[in-house]
Order: C-alpha cells, then structure tokens, then sequence
C-alpha cells in the first residue's frame, strides 16, 4: 500500500529564511519595525496575563542555548535561541533562532518559523519602544557602538520610531563598521564613521551598546557618559557578557525587561540582588514614569524577553494570512482515528 | 536582484511523519525498538554527564505544553510535546511532537524532526528496557490496560526485549481494543480480550497501565495486585493525573527516571516528598538492585525524561546518514559575512 498523504491538521505552516526574507520586503523595513514595536507594546500593556519565567539556557564554554517559552492563555510561543560568540571565526552567525506558535487548547503548531532575522528586528523594535519611552525629546543623533549583525535594524528603528537622523559608528574592527555604512547608504541616514567609543557618542542622545563578547567588559566607562542621555544596552545579555562600567549604572535609572532574567542575564549583573530597577511595562501602562528630566540618564538594560517573541511570532502569523507565502510542514502525526498511530505507521508499509 | 540562495550551513536535515515512517519500516519496527532501548540504556548508563532538569510545563485547563531540553556536553537535544486529553474528542492527537539535535559547540541545529511516532517509540523502548530490568524472570504474558496510542507500541516492545508471548488487553472503550487487536494480528502475539481490568491481570507478570484521563483515576487497585509482578505505569505523567491507587505504592518497591520530575508528574505525586524511590539508571549501571526476589512488587512510575528523546534523536540522527531519507530546511539564516545579516536581507530584495 502507498504511503497515504497526511491530513490537513498534521500540516504545520513554516517560513523558511527566504520566505521571511520575501514577508519583510512585501511589509517594508521600517513600517515591520513600527509594527513589530506597536505589537510588543501592546503585549507589554497586558504583562499579567503572561506566563512568565526566566529563558531556560544551557550554558556550555562556547555559548549557551536557550529556550524562551511564554503563553497569554490562549497562544503558547516559544523561540530556541544560541549566543556563541566565537562562531563569527567560523563563519556562523553569533545568533540563530527559530521560533513556534502554538494553540493553548490543542497543543496543536500554528507556525513554525525561522527567527534569526525575526529577532534581529525584534530587537530592534524593542529597542525603539522603550527608546520612545526613555530617550530625551527631539533626540536626533545616535551612537551605533558595535557594528555586527544587530546594528543596521538598531538604526532603522530609531529612525522610524523616534526620527533619529544622524548614526554616529564605531567598532572595534573597522570593516565591520564600512559594512554597516554600505548596508545604510541610501536609508536617509546621515552617517559617521568614528575611530573611538568616545568620538562615537559625542552630542548623541542615544547610546547603543551592542557587542558580543562573552566577557566582563568596559566598552562605555563613566567619565565617558554625560547627562542627559538614553543608554541603550543589547550586548549585557548572559551571565560573565556586560559592557558598561559599574559606575554608569550608579549614576542611571535603570529599566529591565523582566528583572528575574535581567539580574541573571544583564548589566545588573554587576550590582546587589536588590539594586533598584524599572520594568519597562511598568513605564509602557502608564504606572509609572519614563524619563523625568532632561539631565537624567536611563539606561534600557535589555536582554530579550520571551513575550517580545510571542508578539513578533503573533505579528508574522497574521502578516501571513492570505500571502500564500508560507509551506506546509508535514512535523505531527495526525491518524483519522488518533489512537491508531500505530495503524497509520503500519498502512505506511 | 534575485534571492540569493542559502548557504550549505542553513540547512537543516528535517524528518516529516511521512520520512519517519519510512525510516522506522526501513530499519523494522522491532529492531529499532530494541535498538531505541539500547541507546537509551546506553545513556542511562552515563547519567552524570547530562544537563538535567524537570521539563519546562506550561499547563492550561485543556492540557500542557512542555519543552524537555538536555545535554551531554557535545550535543543538545530538547523535544516540544502537549498532553491534551480532550484533543481525542476532536479527531486530534493527546499527544503531539516535534524535536530537535544541535551542536553545543556552535549552538547549530543538527536534525529537526517529528517526535510523535518517535516518542511513542521511545517511550515504549525504555517501558522494555526497565522491565528487562524489573520484571519477574520468564515472564510470558502481559496486560495492557488502556489500548490508545501507545498500545501496540508497548506490546511490541515487550514482545521484541523480553520475549512476552501474550497480551492481555482491556479498555474502558472495547472499540479501542478492537483496534489494538487489529493492529497486533499477524504480530505473532496472542491476544486476549478482556472485559475488566481485573480480568486482564489474571496471570500477567507485566502490568501496563497507559490511560489518558487527566484527573486522579484508581485504574488499579490494591486487592487487585497481586505478589510478584511489575507494574509498568505510564499514564500518571502529570500534575493532577495518576492511575494507581495509593495502597499498591505502599506494597511495591518504585522506580522512577528523575525523581524531581516524577515527584511533580508521576504515581508518587500522591506520597510525601520524601517518599523512597530509587532511579532506574542506578539499576542500568549496575549500583543497585533491580528486582530482589520473585515476590517482590516493582514499580516503574515512568513519565518520560528528557534523556530518552536525546537518545532516540541521536540514534534517527545516526541511522539516517546515507539513507538519503531527511530534507534540508532553510531554516537558519546564514549570510555570507554573519555580521552582514541585514546586506542578505537587502540583497535578497
């Protein structure tokens, strides 16, 4: 007997690296990222609701792999996530992830889905939101400290979201930043190539930290840091990987996304157990204050939380309706009679 | 520009229902029964090497969602399975899922598959591979009770490790067992149809309850047990769901996988914290007894660890090479420069 097709509630749509490629082009860039951030915020608003718990990570010499799950009751997502910074020397991607959405009262997938670009603008789009919350008003220009993989969505979202219009480069290796001005030429950005973290954040009003070191390191020091600013801190995202001097952190209000994970995973690290902090959806819901003043300096210390996914997993599931853009994955086993799985192997034969 | 097409590194092998079952009738249902249960017995054997912890449940009125994620130090494995009892009612599996292999070196993902068939084989191979350990010696006839999905599996397991030569088959609903019976004929099995629980343990040296209720049912009963049998218990595998009543613990010596986890999941959620349970691997490895004497009552409280679908991942991973049986999903996304991600997105325009 011939292998009978499978139904259609064993097909799980998937979309694959060049199919999220197409969805991004078919969105548009910025008006994804403006999205994305509208989407998050609107999960940030209804926090309670989630299932919260620290992304599950294994830790090994090289990096770690994490499972970040979380659930509002009715959709269940969870994205698998590695951070090896030491893959860059082999010619893999630091990150890659991939992430599922699934139905709470079946169990059942509704999407599978590639997410090393998902979380790239994620991230990014986070960074936007609380950015929007925290940063001084009318801030135009940004400092792009770390010019990997995560750099040209920081910039487009803060140029989308809060209408940044100057990006002030460094890295450490200089080609990384030529690849970043390359990629944003023709973005509308105006674009500064600096040779120091210091020339870098001169008359910016928002910093951002992103490198991927894993290690303790000082990429920003205090004296480097003036009043007023919004520091926005990506690269602090596992336990031994900060990049800001303990002293910046003493001298900012600080805002987390989750702060079990944040005191596990983040700057914060650095500090007491109990070292004061606000959680962004505290600022999101309007129960508290963002920035206060114009001379206070906040610092976002984020390093991803699992309902940023669910709300960038929810996002690409709707975008999808009607594209045709996603394939069918033949990955549950779904017999017409479901205690017959055996039999449906055996009529396979 | 057209797409660029991705990278070798991008690819992911994946297996669809349809590949396992190919796969399974391939190597023989029963071979690869037993040789599941060699790999899992295999890693039992080096327990101390894994990254344990109970899995990660996300529960709901409607039933679970867990992530099972474990480790060797080289390879990292984590399966995605629900448990909804109620999905039967809508022509859905109870139990559905997916796993996956990566390399804890690089965080890269080895092998996506569908572990539906695949669990139903692991879970009935370590059933085998602890009776083998536990069961009375010349043991010839078991009862099944509760003839779901698992069924068949189970009887051919037993059948393939332990050389059981009679099935005793009982089910609340007989269309189940008329099922079972089907599917077995031309096993070389005999079965036996039985109208009662009671009914169906008459003589059996093996004892396996596999029923899906979520709510504390009393498959079992103390006056019903008698001495010198093992029971193989497989339905008590979360919080709120047990099958046996409390009196047959106090008589049997009980055997668990990961005490933490079958604490929470398993039979002696209904017993004190502290509650002696001895780990099957210790039996595997040859530092404690399994069963003592040919009266004695044995116990295995199984509700599946994360170790065993490592095992069997690994294993469809090994058996698969040269096969040409697995397709490739662009499922990382893996520029040419990782930290070009966004000039692959661009291009891709």
């Amino acid at each position: 007997m011939s292998a009978p097709q499978p139904s259609a509630k064993a097909f799980v749509p998937f979309v694959s690296v060049e199919t999220m490629m197409r969805l991004v082009h078919h969105i548009g860039i910025e008006t994804m990222l403006v999205e994305l951030a509208g989407a998050i915020e609107a999960d940030f608003r209804r926090w309670d609701v989630f299932d919260k718990t620290p992304r599950i990570a294994s830790h090994s010499n090289d990096g770690v792999i994490e499972l970040m799950p979380t659930s509002d009751g009715e959709i269940y997502a969870f994205k698998y996530v590695n951070g090896h910074p030491k893959n860059m020397a082999q010619g893999l991607q630091t990150v890659t992830a991939f992430g599922l959405l699934a139905q709470v009262s079946t169990g059942y997938p509704l999407l599978l889905t590639e997410m090393t670009l998902l979380t790239a603008l994620r991230t990014a789009a986070t960074s936007a939101m609380a950015a929007r919350h925290l940063a001084p008003k009318g801030v135009t220009t940004m400092a792009m400290i770390g010019n990997g993989a995560q750099a040209e969505f920081q910039a487009l979202a803060m140029k989308a979201l809060l209408g940044i219009k100057t990006v002030r480069l460094y890295d450490i290796d200089p080609q990384a930043t030529e690849k970043t001005r390359r990629n944003l030429t023709g973005s509308g950005l105006e674009l500064i190539t600096c040779n120091t973290a210091q020339a870098a954040i001169e008359g910016a009003g928002i910093i951002t930290t992103c490198t991927a070191d894993k290690q303790y390191a000082t990429i920003l020091t205090d004296n480097m840091v003036g009043a007023g600013v919004h520091i926005n801190a990506i690269g602090g995202d596992c336990p031994g990987k900060t990049e800001l001097h303990k002293d910046i952190l003493l001298r900012a209000d600080t805002f987390v996304e989750y702060s079990p994970q944040t005191r596990i995973e983040g700057e914060i690290q650095q500090m007491a157990e109990d070292y004061p902090v606000t959680e962004l959806w505290q600022v999101v819901s309007g129960a508290t204050a963002g920035r206060r003043d114009q001379n206070q300096i906040t610092l976002f210390d984020s390093v991803g939380f699992a309902i940023e996914d669910f709300s960038a997993l929810r996002y690409v599931h709707q975008k999808l309706s009607g594209t045709g853009l996603s394939q069918d994955l033949d990955i549950i086993a779904d017999p017409d009679d479901p205690r017959d799985l055996f039999g449906m192997l055996q009529r396979a034969k």
